[in-house]
């Protein structure tokens, strides 16, 4: 068993490596900066993603609010009332996740809330109704590549994608806002 | 602000790439395999971790279930008493979170189950007393890098090296098992 | 403002008490009788609620694992994909939250699986679109009694009713498949 | 089974109306009175307990952030660092529960934060260390009242009364800092 261990584990490393240079090259700058606009000069911020995106919503909400941003997560106990200043930054790699889409529709149709996506699919009901979206590429849930099914089941690459970039959105925030690793550790819990 | 914002950001994937070079070669494949060879044989597996440790933790756990293991995540409902056969995995860089450390006692002490821990500490409390260690490089939290401080700040690049190498264990759990990604699909949630 | 403290505090008391005879004068029988048997059938049950009819739908759920069903929170971590022959429960006063609806939409029109609802409203689209529906009595929130509203305000005494029936429901299902406390607390987590 | 039904339900109930003019008689308001100021004073909120006491904990919270407090539940996303002049609630019937106690002291001795327990444990290790202990009297959960614990199993009745207490606590802080229902919703969150 030991060769397999090493052989399909360190193809996936190889897979992850390629989709960050893709990455590089495909990430479109004016995106990336509308988006880091619209995180600015909101109010308040709320996230939203459903299953594992929904974990990388939570990662990237819980370093804005390291930052000093006023940050929430959809369905959480202490998330208020969303208002028309405030932002509403989901992800969803297909764009279609029903809850993502209908929580969306509200905040924009009720509320008058601003939309940001980080999508991997611009034709998407997310993304056409959304006033920010960030094209991440990655595989298309629906779309059957043979080896990549095997090596990176369903979201995997959309979902690391999105926690790379987001990551990396939060070293431009802190360069942004001349913030040291020293300012977001005075807000770390530590009750944990 | 164009500029800056294409240089923080591309500067942060160059070290994300660097990153996973630096896993490929320093992963210690027997501590992988021991590791695969834990959760095959567990009877039932919780995970726990704290923070973004701990999402990364959940977004395993989902793979695993979807893989069609019996697991549960420590703190959330459905998650019923551990046992003696059962295998607790735990993610944390420093190894020294409070609730990890304490819980993992409580685990082996007073139920007898195993303990596998992913860290980036091999002296941390919780690499000494779990049975299994997977040993994962990323900055150390309490160590103080210039540049990567203001690039990846306080466990980021422990927690996307976990993500990273946790989602290539899932490959090698379905080669090991021969499930394809259909197989996954069919214990996806849909109602989200 | 010590005789206030009492004042009120106890005022609430009294209305709790009010409204658990309410409860067993209303209580449908029939409804429950209903509810119980979807429980015993359903092959896997789910339950779903929104803010705090959402913490009483996962204090249900804990006590159903205790039970030894199979039994998951839409949303959680671990929960499948919903089946056939599954049963969602869903709480909700109104009947008539946005997620709650559609994701019971979406279990009885793209699954077929088995609809129960807990509300107040018996008028309301999940009551419609449900298989059994346990009416309970409440505050309807878009009512507004001047006394309730300053002393149970929003959906409280739904939520309160919700827990309470709910929880007697329990005791009812200990006593049908003749389990104790003692079979409760060995599913019970220890790990918390 | 209809008889079987309506007789274990409507005793359950009966359980929970004496369990109220018991806690009626039997509240120390003076505690109350003390919970209350702390609540008052405190600059930011942190709520915490385990299990079913966990949602309790979070069903308050939730009102507390409608109330317009600034509160937080220990273990979320958006949880900032506790400080000195923060207040850290807690809700455990034992009082010994491992997580709420470590978490307690290491607020205490390592950030000097004021804490307050809601227990029916008054020589429990939580209720020794906390500065504000509202005892709420509801069966021990290692106590075996025969016939209480076939009908309200563990904790049962210590959850349900922390729930009706706490939310008769929020009457009288609504009434306190004259607040309407409409001020409330104000707040809800209407993305669910």
């Amino acid at each position: 068993m030991q060769q397999l261990v090493g052989a399909t584990l360190l193809r996936f490393l190889d897979v992850v490596s390629g989709q960050i240079e893709n990455l590089k090259r495909s990430l479109d700058m004016r995106q990336v900066e509308e988006f880091m606009n619209a995180i600015e000069q909101a109010r308040k911020i709320f996230v939203m993603g459903a299953g594992r995106s929904g974990f990388v919503a939570r990662a990237f909400a819980m370093r804005l609010m390291h930052l000093g941003y006023d940050v929430y997560v959809v369905g959480e106990t202490v998330t208020p009332r969303i208002g028309e200043e405030d932002l509403l930054i989901t992800i969803s790699g297909s764009g279609e996740t029903t809850s993502v889409v209908n929580i969306s529709r509200k905040a924009k149709e009720e509320i008058g809330s601003m939309l940001a996506a980080i999508t991997q699919n611009e034709n998407s009901t997310l993304a056409k109704m959304s006033d920010v979206v960030v094209l991440l590429s990655g595989k298309n849930k629906y779309q059957r590549d043979e080896e990549l099914s095997s090596i990176a089941p369903l979201g995997t690459m959309f979902e690391l994608t999105a926690l790379i970039f987001l990551d990396g959105l939060v070293a431009e925030l802190m360069n942004l806002k001349r913030l040291t690793e020293k300012d977001l550790e005075k807000r770390h819990a530590v009750l944990e």
